[in-house]
C-alpha cells in the first residue's frame, strides 16, 4: 500500500509523524482527539512532540534502520517540516504511504523550482532569476532592478539564508557572504500587506480553504496573524483560488500554507505568491481556538483518507506568537480575560525560538 | 509540599493523573496545550489515556510501591474518578499534593454523607433514609412513600447498584437483590428535566460556572447534553449558585459536576441536587468545542495553581455520547457538516461503553 488513494485509517490506527516540534505536537493532539495513535520520529531527545505520544523514536533522519522500524510500526506517515532529505523520504515511502506525497517536496524545497511551478500556473510571483555566480547576480540585478533579495535556493527559513541588496551594494561581497553556488534573486515586492491561505485537500480532491489570514513579521519571524484579513471579498476569493489551484495541481493530500503579498495595481490590488509551505503553518494556528475545526485536524483527516470538515470561524481572531523569553509572561496571558494560551513544552528558551502562542477571539462586528 | 495552597506549577512540570479512561485522556490533552507534561497511572494496560502521554504506570491502585514511584515523578496529582480507595489516596498525598483534596472523596463517595452534606447547606435533595436492613427499608418506604429508589451507598455509577421500588413490590426480594448492608432509599423525584452545572474553583477561592446544561439519559447513561438549558434565567442563576456554594463549602480545587433535578413548585420551578461528581463530568464535554475554554483546561488551571478562565460559549451546543457500537458510525459523523467528532481510542466496543462523543454548535438565536 504505497498509493495515497489506498489510505483509509480506522480509529486506533497509528499515524507516523516525522519531526518533533510544535507542529508535530499539535498534529498528534489533533489525531488523539480523533481516536488515532501517533508515533513521533525526531532526532532531538527534547522534542516537544514526544511528550504527547506513547511511541517515539529518537534517531537521525539518516538512520535507515530506525526509519524502517518506524515505518513498520505505523499505518501512514506525515511530516511537520519540508526539508526532509530525499533518502529519508525514499526509505519511508518504500514501506508505508507518505502524505503529502514526497514528490511535493521536490517542488517546494527549491525556491527556483517552486517559483517556476507557480508561474507555470499563470499565478504571479515576484520577478526572479537563477543565480549561480557573481556574474549571474550582476546581470540579474541589472535586468530585475534593485532593491532585490538574494536567497539560497534550499533550506532557508525565518529569514535565514537571505540578503537584501540595495543600489550601490558591493555584489561581490554579497555573493561571498551568502556562500552558496545555488541561489535565486527575487525583486523586492513593495507589498501593501502579507497574507496567507491555509488550504486542505483530501485524497478525493476536495479542497477546503480557511479565511485569508493577514500576517505581520518581526525580524523575519511571524509575529501576528489576524483572520479574516482586511481585504476586499473579491481579493480574498482570488487568494483562496490561488491556494486551491496550487493544492490541486500538486495533487496535494493534507494541509498546506500559501504565503502571498498583496500588491497595488491599476485594476485594484492583487496577490503574488511568495512561498508554499507543504505542511500545517504557523499562520493557521488561530484555527485551534478560532474555528470549529483546526488546521491540524484537517491535516489528519486528509492523510487518514477521511472527509474534510467545513470550518466555521468563531469571530475576529488574532494570534500572536510567543518568541524567546516572551514566554516568561505566560502568567499574564493565563490571567487575561478572553486570551487562550498555548505552550509548546520546549525546555530551553532561546532568542527567536517559537515557545507558544496566544489567541484572542472577538465576536464579529 | 502537601497543601493545595502551595501548588504553583511552571510550564514543563508534570501532572500525575490517576485513572486512564477518556476523562484522564482529555485532561492530559488539555495539560499538553498548556505546556505541562502528564504521567498517567491506571491498572488497565488498554487505558486510552496512556496513548497521549510519554510516562505511564500500569499498576493496581493497591500497589503502594508503584504509587510512591508515580508520586515521586510528578508535581501534583489529580484523578478522573471518585472511587479512589482510601489507602491509595493516603499513599499519594503523603508525597505530593493531591487535588481536589481527598477529603472531598469522604463526602462524595457515600450517597448518604453526600446528601447530609448538601442538606446541611440548606440545599434541597430528594427525601432519603439510611437503610441497613429490610426493616429499615420497610419503615423508610412507609415514611417517604413510593415510588422510591434503593441505592448502594458507595460505588454506584451509570445506574449500577440501584433498584426502583414501586407500590406492591416485595421489599424482602429487593433488599436481597441489592445485596449490601449499606444502602440509601431516595424518593423518586418527578422532575421536569435533569440539569447539571460544571463549576471550577481555584486555590484562591474563585469559582467559575459554565452555563447550566440540560441532560437526557438512556438506560441510566448520559446520552445528550444541551447548553444552555431551556430554563428561566432566575432558575439558571439558582443552579449556578448551588454549585458555587457546594464547591466553596468543600474548599474544592478543580472542576466538579453537580447534577440536579428541576422540579415544579407553587412559586415556580426549583432545583434539587441529585449527585456531586468531584471531577470533570460527561455533561461538560460540550465545552471542548462549544466554549472558549474547556472543563479540562479549567481543571488543569485550578490544580496548577493558575487563574481560571472566563468561558465564552460559541453558540447553542448539543453533545451526544457515542455508546457501544454507535461508534461504528464514526464515518457518518466525520462527513456531517457542523459536527465535531471525538473518539476515545478504546480498543474494545462493549454495550454501554462510552466510546466517543459528537458536538454540534449552532449560532445562538
Amino acid at each position: 500500500m504505497t498509493s495515497s488513494k489506498q489510505v483509509a485509517l480506522k480509529p486506533g490506527d497509528t499515524v507516523g509523524i516525522l519531526g518533533g516540534g510544535q507542529l508535530g505536537r499539535m498534529l498528534a493532539l489533533a489525531a488523539a482527539r480523533l481516536g488515532l495513535k501517533c508515533h513521533v520520529y525526531a532526532p532531538d531527545p527534547d522534542s516537544p512532540a514526544f511528550d504527547v505520544v506513547q511511541r517515539a523514536t529518537c534517531a537521525e533522519y539518516a538512520d535507515i534502520e530506525a526509519l524502517e522500524l518506524f515505518a513498520s510500526d505505523v499505518d501512514v506517515i506525515t511530516y511537520e517540516f519540508e526539508n526532509i532529505p530525499t533518502a529519508t523520504a525514499m526509505a519511508l515511502q518504500a514501506r508505508r504511504p507518505v502524505l503529502p506525497d514526497t514528490s511535493v517536496l521536490g517542488t517546494t524545497q527549491d525556491r527556483l523550482t517552486e517559483k517556476d511551478f507557480v508561474n507555470s500556473l499563470s499565478i504571479g510571483t515576484a520577478g526572479y532569476a537563477d543565480i549561480g555566480s557573481v556574474e549571474d547576480l550582476r546581470c540579474a540585478a541589472a535586468a530585475l532592478g534593485l532593491p532585490a533579495v538574494l536567497k539560497t535556493r534550499r533550506f532557508g527559513y525565518d529569514g535565514k539564508g537571505q540578503i537584501m541588496i540595495r543600489d550601490g551594494d558591493d555584489l561581490e561581497a554579497v555573493w561571498a557572504r551568502l556562500s552558496t553556488r545555488s541561489a535565486i534573486l527575487e525583486t523586492f515586492v513593495p507589498f501593501e500587506r502579507e497574507v496567507s491561505v491555509i488550504a486542505a485537500r483530501s485524497a478525493t480532491g476536495e479542497v477546503v480553504c480557511y479565511d485569508v489570514t493577514e500576517n505581520e513579521h518581526q525580524n523575519h519571524i511571524l509575529k501576528i496573524s489576524h483572520a479574516p484579513a482586511a481585504i476586499p471579498p473579491a481579493l480574498a476569493a482570488q487568494a483562496r483560488e490561488v491556494a486551491t489551484r496550487i493544492a490541486t495541481e500538486l495533487k496535494y493530500v493534507g494541509v498546506l500554507g500559501v504565503e502571498m503579498f498583496v500588491v497595488p495595481g491599476e485594476n485594484g490590488p492583487s496577490v503574488l505568491v511568495n512561498e508554499i509551505a507543504p505542511r500545517v503553518h504557523n499562520s493557521g494556528h488561530w484555527t485551534l481556538d478560532g474555528a470549529s475545526v483546526s488546521q491540524f485536524e484537517q491535516h489528519i483527516r486528509a492523510i487518514a483518507g477521511w472527509p474534510l470538515a467545513q470550518p466555521i470561524r468563531h469571530g475576529d481572531v488574532t494570534m500572536m506568537n510567543l518568541i524567546g523569553d516572551e514566554v516568561l509572561d505566560y502568567g499574564k496571558y493565563l490571567a487575561e480575560p478572553g486570551v487562550t494560551l498555548h505552550l509548546y513544552g520546549k525546555e530551553t528558551v532561546r532568542p527567536g525560538r517559537k515557545m507558544g502562542h496566544v489567541t484572542v477571539v472577538k465576536p464579529e462586528e
